[in-house]
């Protein structure tokens, strides 16, 4: 159950308030918000004249749930929004991973002439072997500050587990969590105390609901600014790296209040497949869509294969205009 | 293997040769071809100066191959094709099964009224409950009859075993072999002796290997007109039916040469997110799309949660047309 | 619902109040059944004073259901019995294909040696390929009914679809019903009308739920000799081939009232793994195993990496004995 | 690529021949060890007269391969022996969660009276949903300290994110790594670094590759106690909570030299399935069992459908004897 408190409460009745309640209880700008296990069916007797609302939920998918709050929930990057009634969808792109200042400036340097936006480079990378290539930690986290510094990109970088997630947070816009970080509630408890932007990647044995659940961790300690992204999820296909989940996209949209941006990269793990991919997601009407590029795919030191060369980004950039706009939304 | 044959050699030989080759055998209208299986890496000695042309494939995807066959094949439905250099995605509408008289009538009117060239209805049905509504069986054959003669559209329905797949042959246009039927060797050998259209769905937990293998059973039985059709593959997710494989599709558009159908209302098993996913199957530029509608949802005997009403579907229609155009195809 | 119709009513009154049901109507030896969708939930009031009795169910688990019959049901095969109260693990082996007169009798004479009872080998295998070996048909089934001539053995044979099925009827004392035929209601509505015990075989992408409902056709046609097996599920995992689902084991022990044998051969996809698989699979305290075992593995014409030599055969015979006696059980 | 280097090899210089030759580092108390990527198939030239022995490995299960060593590792426990020759079978026994001195105690009297060595209980869960009981945590942990003091047995809890690691680290016997934290470097950086055992369990979308790779973090930081638990793996069939892999247990006693425990309750996620699954799972030949049970599992803060009770666990400890015995282990 979510419940509005009375905007005249003060801090300390809250939270003596919330403790009896057994609730989790953050201030949404307006009011104290509490919110309590699901299964809490009814305002307990002691809190229904302090009270200016509340929603009975079916499921521990609360703050996020369409039942809450109808519309999506709008995030605002300074330089654009997405989500709400903005009809944006925002293209992201960028190499997997920062490998040298030489490489991530070339990348950014191509990616701010097609006025992208929003750059993405991963520093801390979620390998599954200790033998390969690890990122350059917060060097590469400086050298992400450098692209935004030279070229007015907002920057988004990945956390890989609670030890350092403290740099992360300083030294990046948007947070990415990642497949295999999205039950790490050392780095979903520490973006809840930040409001900047959370991305939480789809793990890929997850399903919906517990990644609905993950986003909750976050909004309910009182950081509104949410973002799902789809990565494709693990089945017995193995022709494909993973299986793009957009039954799944459709799912979230009813059900959730958060913006969408799809990751058909990961998904699909061949660059061949990232373009007719990438026009589905977008003609699903997203808010996003994230692409890995590199300027030279063939000697990158992570997910080599599936990274499109720039012509090719290029060219997708294009083709993904029009389609935008045959389903009434502009990319930017 | 692959082996095309000199074109004079004549029937007696060819079959005397293709049993010392442990081959398949048929005739493609121009010359006899060999299929032995793809382990067979050398043209045998006995062959050598018997052939024109041969291709050594790495895995028994063979007259499916894009090794074999650069280009897409084309269908020939005479109303219109699609696959080769068509760049038509043609639209299949109806409902989910055949009930009745007056509601398929209704049914087709309306598809008709939109211009839809091919319909669709479930005569067998493949309820994986006998305590289920099985269809009409050769009542719902006639019925279809029915409406191609009325509407001079083209019809389409299921074979869901061997034991009727005669009569299925004998009344429909473009036979369809369902998602659990798609190993059925008595459906496949009996279609490969006809040369009427076979549309083969995926089986949901069948790997995209095996299902191009499927339609070598019925191409290398000497009917080259064969369209593959994704429909959902089951993963953990349950949120959803089943889970539409995109990524899936984009490896079927490298790999093999059939065309490709994909159904969105089967993988979703919601008529809330049917018109996102078509959107996005579209977008992909694909050879045609299979949308259940009925003109009643709530009583449809069969898949009620999934089936469009018409006004959803005639609204859907015409954002598709605009889709479709956006990626360089034409709805039809 | 299932219900019970006093043992006086005659069979025109029974199909006349079945069709009035819309009820399936079968003789069970003492009375008339009839089977409902499991929807209806009250007797119709017509049917009152015909019934003896009545069960309402929640689900199309009906006849199989432990609600139905609290006992696990007793297949008789003439030289023994299982399930009931019989706490017999039947051992059948034999190898994946009958390839020829030598190898099938080399077999059978080793499998006999070892006081096994019932004796398998596929005669139309559901090969994915057509390029593959596809067995001997019906060649194959003679040769195991010389087996059984000469052995005593009770042989087990798979149908691969509805065109060879009365052939399978004739020639085998246990009809098994294939992984990829086990939704082929050609097949299962022709199990239905003999009363040949019919093993049918969990497909890989079936849920337990449809895996009882296959059952259910062919209980409800009036056949009660039904045993179930599990044999693997397709899952992310392919180190192995496929995944067998013991927990599903657990499942239908509580659910259904059929005898359940396992086939960890399959599932295991590699010998090296089936000796300990089926110590695990007796523990569990089951009705049987199947294990395919072949004179010479190595020449196997299908599934040749899965099947045990002799040798280990007889081992793994030895330690199953030690097993299924420590949770009271007793191989036969 | 694992490299034994001369045992005359002093630090200062295997640290600088390590850097030339990207190579992990660590000394295994005999002599120092290098890993490579496993890409590395020979031996650099700078390095052929320094090393005493190498091994060339097809993948990156490399310390962790029965290639680097043939016979399974043995852990010390100090009160007993797992692994190697040794055929014990450690029960370990416990509630999900602390939940209180009460509980923990009651539950730790009996599992002491039934002779048991090891007990676990979770201080940090691991929730998906931020609305539920998220454990004790330090307190818990105090708790667990009181259990081993007073019981002399040895406690084994969960770390859930790196933010807490030390303490789990400090406080407990072994480390347990969950299902949702085993790609957590932050974890298995710090894991590695102690000499505890660690008992990594499977992620539930893991697969066998990557499982044990999260192992080669632990072993290449220099900790050689680690200990593979399988715990179920989520697959499309939602009847039981997850599925059990024991096919994957083959494929890890065949490619591994590591210990395996083996967890069905989590798998099952229901009471009645478990002693039918431990029974599977014992008699497979394995290094350990976990099993949760509960005072009054009713009442339990979690998990509250898969605890056994104390009956029913003193029971499937009789029966689990036995078993062991069956195929030449001791349960202790």
């Amino acid at each position: 159950m979510i419940l509005h408190l009375n905007s005249n409460i003060k801090e300390n009745e809250a939270h003596a308030l919330a403790k009896e309640t057994k609730a989790i209880c953050f201030h949404d700008g307006q009011q104290f918000v509490f919110v309590t296990a699901s299964s809490l069916k009814e305002v307990p007797a002691f809190l229904q004249d302090k009270i200016s609302n509340f929603w009975v939920l079916p499921n521990d998918n609360q703050l996020a749930s369409k039942i809450y709050m109808k519309e999506s929930r709008t995030i605002d990057f300074g330089l654009f929004k997405i989500g709400g009634n903005t009809k944006n969808t925002v293209l992201i792109g960028g190499p997997c991973s920062v490998e040298s200042e030489s490489q991530i400036m070339e990348s950014a340097t191509f990616m701010s002439s097609l006025d992208l936006k929003m750059f993405r480079g991963g520093c801390y990378k979620p390998r599954t072997s200790p033998y390969s290539f690890q990122g350059l930690g917060l060097e590469g986290l400086k050298l992400l500050a450098k692209v935004r510094e030279k070229f007015g990109m907002i920057v988004i970088t990945e956390a890989r587990d609670a030890s350092h997630i403290d740099e992360i947070i300083e030294y990046t816009d948007v947070i990415q969590v990642g497949a295999k970080a999205m039950y790490d509630q050392g780095i979903l408890r520490a973006c809840a105390k930040t409001q900047k932007p959370v991305l939480i990647k789809r793990g890929f044995g997850t399903t919906l609901q517990e990644f609905v659940q993950a986003a909750e961790f976050v909004l309910s300690g009182g950081n509104p600014n949410v973002i799902l992204c789809e990565r494709g999820i693990r089945t017995f296909e193995t022709g494909t790296r993973f299986t793009l989940d957009l039954c799944g996209v459709a799912w979230l949209k009813l059900h959730t209040n958060l913006p969408i941006i799809l990751d058909p990269s990961h998904a699909m793990g061949y660059a061949y497949g990232v373009s007719d991919l990438s026009k589905a997601c977008v003609a699903m009407g997203i808010d996003g869509l994230l692409i890995e590029s590199h300027p030279n795919p063939k000697v990158a030191l992570s997910d080599a294969s599936q990274q499109l060369n720039h012509d090719e980004f290029k060219t997708l950039q294009s083709s993904l205009k029009l389609v935008a706009q045959s389903v009434g939304y502009q990319m930017i």
